[in-house]
């Protein structure tokens, strides 16, 4: 294979999906060029007049889109583990004799594992995105045709508006809809908060199909998909599993250890001198995340300190600071209880936000880079603070990014982990795939302390004197070592086959993934 | 000049402003071919990481934006005759020196009769937009270097998306803006409601300017404008004079021919069967218009019937109808006076609208064809259902189209005038200038009878029996001209000197304007 180092020394093929793949070149050295994509021009001569839109099946919706071999079919995975749609979007091409589709959702699931048997019929060739459970077990088995492409939620609206990726046909599964194509996703049975995931496939897909199971009458407000971008609207019985689209409580964590690592975590923050009257924060909403929002709240009570904005992922926890007005705002890119969803509806401070707004990287600016403390989680880590959140460091791919790349632009990016998994360190020499440069990530914070990246002389200059456990990470790193019976053995990879390749928010290639040996 | 004759009969120039214009082929024939046009891909390694994009002032950041001779500058009308700030770009392109500039707003008012001292120096070539009073009567006059092209809202929307229009620099002015760009019309001293007709300028143009006299801390929410695309924030005293934006009070008009009318469109609208459980419609703000809501909103009560929507631009009358729950929603593109600014920033059922949701002709349908019945004016209406809202019937150009022609796509559309004004008829053999074709205008209310399109049988059948004057339309001109003593005096225009075209729709030409002779 053909190939060259990136500018983090990550060897990259010539070409990836035989396109030519654009090594990556350092944090905002590359430029692009040019302008960006667009849909094509059409006549509401060509559209109802009644703007009723609906079509009785999403078969018939498939064929009046021109559904053909090759085309590129895009899903959104607001719905995460709960999404009904897409299999019955390549079911029904199947039996439509369709081939060589390539599937461009937001994010794959375990619930897609049906989409197997159609990569495996040949319905689908491959899937573009990020690659969770089953999927990327699958991909890292060298199993998947094409090679995985995996973007950030910001990178894969840039490669939708950079005309990186053409989407031939979006179906945007909607909690309410009107027959025009408005929809949102704040009510009806399988509401799951908003649709910002769909935002870029319904303004630059050729066509645009809705499928709801809530169809109001004209006007759905808020239209947080716009109708103007519609063409065909199908209802169905179910688009979605409510119980696994939002959870109705989210769960703090009961380990110890991973209690003191939210604790240390919003004890960093506040001697840090981040926690001040209209600072920012995201955090996810993970065990550890959420018991991390529950001790910043006593400090900034302590404190009398109210944010100016929080991030989500929304849960119980961050509705509670906005109802208890120790923040201004939440920003909520995706809701992931039903008190986000509540919150969402209810509140206008609660506000949704799309990947264009929070992520984009080819955009004036985007939120991210605003954000003065976000909190991350990651599978590995190494001493020069590069991270991995993709695959473990037996080299399997087994996790998508998430906003995860986008969130490193914070002021101050900390990723709390445990410091082993399994009695696997997750501190490493080197990262078995690197996601994010160590120069993005400030602070490492595990049960065994707490590692600042050297480049921060700021912020270790605010810790000085703390009683909180900074360390050197090397320090860390061994003592995880001592614990664990030395470090991870290197993955057994075949460094011929590439499976997939990791893009930097600005579409070049930071790393890539091997198939794994049997 | 070379030129021929349209599908309407008018007759069209091979060019307009030296490009080929397109004659206008019939309603919903022309269909358009290609992509939308984008804007230049950028990077936010070229932004400022916090978000901060205040530039010191408006000439610094038109520097930053690179102007040069010949670009075209857009600017929004939704602060009306109040605006403030288009003046000032053109002031200080005219210090910097710049020449030959467009100027391209949503549309011009009496308040920019300073532009012309700049068209008169070179500094502006000419307006391209909507132009009412004074510069309606400087094109007339033959004294504007260009041609002006007269575009609906939706039309304007579309030139831009089409890439008939490129924008270079847009100036978007906020009465709140957070220093990321995001910005709304809702709050702050020189509240408008929305800025929609700014929103094609943000999406399209290559560099975007936001002027603000109300900037807060990010995030200014909701943002109806996205900071995303946003290149620089400027701060001034007064953006505006609040005056002059909007009025405490829309007045009901007090004549008695007027409120005839307005009583008759009521009227028509309840025994048409229009009005009944879920229908929709769409007034001005005239005072005809305000009467009309008045008289309709009394039989919406007695036969106990509400709305589904209503379109404003919103007054105090349609907010009432919001508040009494007689609608579920307003549609809104434009505030016309306080109670509308307050309801909608209040009152989530108070949505606002854009050029693109509402009006925009290539996009998959919009808002303006699902309305059930829409009420208009018209300076002129011909035996064939032809109107003119631009032109008297001296050919003097005095008026912009606003979303006039858009709103002809409704499904019954009224043209709701007095029969004369000062003596002049408005019922005519033939209409000076042509701005909506007959095929779409379906009912003409005067104070001396009403004339149903003899295209709408439908119509004709349901108002059987009527006790309403309904009468052909030849009769009521009859008899206004016994009234006014003849037909208006045909227009004193030169032919050879065509200074204005008129576009439909879809960006056809549908007619032109010729110079008035002094």
């Amino acid at each position: 294979m053909k190939g060259k180092n990136n500018a983090a020394g990550r060897w990259i093929p010539a070409k990836i999906n035989g396109k030519p793949a654009i090594p990556f070149q350092g944090v905002g050295k590359y430029k692009p060029a040019g302008q960006k994509t667009s849909s094509p021009i059409v006549s509401c001569a060509d559209f109802p007049k009644d703007g009723n839109k609906v079509v009785p099946s999403l078969r018939k919706a498939l064929e009046r889109a021109g559904l053909r071999d090759g085309m590129t079919i895009s899903t959104h995975h607001h719905f995460r583990n709960g999404d009904k749609v897409a299999n019955q979007i390549f079911d029904t091409a199947a039996k439509m004799g369709i081939k060589n589709l390539r599937w461009f959702p937001s994010a794959s699931f375990p619930c897609h594992e049906s989409i197997i048997k159609h990569m495996d019929s040949g319905v689908v060739h491959y899937i573009e995105a990020s690659l969770n459970g089953p999927m990327g077990e699958y991909c890292s088995r060298g199993r998947m045709k094409g090679q995985g492409v995996l973007r950030s939620h910001g990178c894969r609206y840039r490669s939708i508006q950079d005309g990186e990726v053409h989407i031939d046909i979006a179906v945007i599964a909607a909690p309410t809809a009107d027959p025009f194509g408005n929809a949102n996703g704040l009510t009806g049975k399988s509401a799951c908060g908003l649709l910002g995931f769909a935002l870029a496939d319904s303004q630059y897909a050729d066509k645009v199909i809705v499928v709801t199971d809530n169809l109001i009458p004209f006007p759905c407000i808020p239209w947080q998909i716009q109708g103007n971008y519609v063409d065909y609207v199908v209802t169905m019985a179910d688009i979605g599993d409510p119980t696994q689209i939002v959870s109705g409580t989210t769960r703090i964590t009961r380990s110890p250890a991973r209690l003191l690592i939210a604790e240390y975590t919003a004890r960093f923050i506040k001697e840090a001198g981040i926690m001040k009257d209209g600072f920012s924060f995201q955090a996810g909403a993970g065990g550890t995340a959420l018991a991390f929002v529950l001790y910043l709240k006593e400090f900034m009570k302590e404190a009398n300190v109210k944010a100016r904005f929080v991030r989500g992922g929304s849960t119980k926890y961050l509705v509670e600071l906005l109802e208890e007005r120790l923040t201004d705002y939440i920003l909520d890119g995706q809701t992931f209880d039903l008190d986000g969803v509540r919150s969402m509806r209810e509140n206008p401070h609660h506000m949704n936000t799309s990947p264009f707004t929070s992520y984009n990287y080819h955009g004036k600016g985007n939120f991210a880079s605003m954000v003065d403390a976000v909190i991350l989680g990651a599978t590995e880590i190494d001493v020069n603070y590069n991270a991995n959140v993709v695959t473990h460091s037996d080299g399997m791919l087994l996790h998508g990014m998430g906003g995860w790349q986008d969130c490193l632009f914070s002021n101050c990016t900390i990723l709390a982990v445990p410091s082993f998994r399994d009695r696997i360190p997750v501190i490493v020499e080197s990262v078995t795939t690197l996601c994010g440069p160590g120069e993005l990530i400030d602070v490492v914070i595990t049960e065994k302390g707490i590692a600042i990246n050297p480049r921060r002389k700021d912020l270790l200059k605010a810790l000085k004197g703390s009683t909180l456990p900074i360390k050197p990470i090397e320090e860390i790193k061994k003592e995880i070592e001592r614990i664990c019976g030395g470090a991870p053995s290197p993955p057994k990879v075949d460094k011929e086959h590439v499976v997939a390749a990791i893009q930097w928010v600005d579409g070049t290639i930071i790393d890539v993934v091997y198939k794994v040996q049997e």
